[in-house]
């Protein structure tokens, strides 16, 4: 069901109208470096385990891990440039069941999909999509499983 | 109720068991440029709305708006810098609730709080705390709230 989504030819524009529940869409890949992981949680998530080398090899992971805010902005990122970037976001509006399942280490290759949950127009010519996603590892095994509900532009009657 | 936290004054450490439920703590400030506002997105969620100014001028909200996983970011950075790196946190579980409930503009003054919400320990020598934050601008009002669910570790018997 990969990439069930049904977009008017004459406009590369995706409205909230063109998405099918159950849609499912592939993210792409996202290597993980060492450098990044602790680049990221010095500026956003300064803990030991995720910028202390040495401290983490001693640790409960026997090594350094990436802060789950790093793993949020990768699933972002997978997101916004394979899909959202085409799509007529307006804005996020919540997440919810953000779920740090495993760790992420440096070398992880991160893949993922997401899922089409949910479309409900209001009367403002938006609608209210929710969609799920899920990051995976090398091993194909979950860290990352989220929800998120955002607005997105109706497409225009005049269109 | 600001700062209801117990420490025993023989260790600088902070353990779950040291947690009082109902316990708030003020989360320190930061400034949102329009730079990072740009230079964040671009990395991790470029959309025309974060990172393409004349786009967003033009746009919903009449300017650009950071991404809301830069507002996650940014709360991550007062909670670790102002309480996590002493505190004993093994890994972060789940996020729930992360809601977006204003836009962040370039130049806002982002301040917050944190609740201890709930302490469980279990039979691993964790516990698992769950903490509420919110994150107000420069007018008070409400830019990002949610629920993070960690495990910490509980205080050494041998202690």
């Amino acid at each position: 069901m990969i990439g069930r989504l049904i977009v008017d030819s004459k406009c590369d524009v995706v409205y909230a109208d063109d998405l099918v529940v159950g849609g499912k869409f592939a993210l792409g890949s996202y290597t993980v470096t060492e450098q990044e992981v602790v680049e990221f949680a010095g500026q956003w998530d300064p803990q030991s385990f995720h910028i202390d080398r040495d401290f983490a090899d001693d640790g409960y992971f026997g090594g350094l891990i990436a802060s789950g805010v790093h793993t949020i902005a990768v699933c972002q990122r997978l997101s916004a440039s394979t899909l959202y970037e085409g799509w007529s976001v307006i804005a996020g509006k919540r997440m919810r069941d953000v779920n740090f399942l495993r760790p992420v280490r440096p070398g992880d290759v991160l893949t993922g999909n997401l899922v089409v949950e949910d479309v409900v127009p209001d009367d403002r010519g938006r609608a209210l999509v929710t969609v799920a996603a899920e990051i995976l590892n090398g091993s194909g095994k979950q860290v990352l499983t989220s929800v998120t509900e955002m607005y997105m532009r109706c497409r225009p009657e005049t269109d």
